[in-house]
């Protein structure tokens, strides 16, 4: 059983309306010297048994083209080995 | 300059109808295995100077009241040193 962590977030040239509301909100509730905000979003994956050359590969590709827009979006993959 | 992350999840005991969906394009993708998919959002806040002390109690009570709903979510706070 591993779990995988993707970590998908906008490319950094690309402007972020949420991020941006959420720093004003931080801003007006008092917390002081915020420069920015980005959101992104986290898939945890569990999957079973190991996850390791064609699988892992797999996943890669799932990543950039499913769970991310590769045209707007980065992406971080990272596999822990116990769920 | 430090960055904070805050990954926020659903608990596990509400049901992920967004991450039901990935699990099931996942399989129709060709992965196999997969036993469980949850989907969560990411703050990437960029914050002036240190986050310690009050600063970061006060963080942390704007990731539980702002940032997540705290009926139906879990956040996972950390500070990285540097942005």
């Amino acid at each position: 059983m591993a779990r995988v962590v993707v970590d998908v977030m906008l490319k950094p040239e690309i402007l972020d309306p949420q991020g941006r509301a959420v720093q004003g909100a931080l801003g007006r509730l008092g917390l002081t010297g915020v420069a920015d905000v980005r959101l992104g979003k986290q898939f945890i994956i569990t999957i079973d048994g190991d996850v390791a050359g064609e699988r892992l590969e797999q996943l890669h590709a799932l990543a950039a083209e499913l769970l991310s827009n590769p045209v707007i979006e980065n992406y971080v993959l990272r596999v822990e080995a116990d769920a």
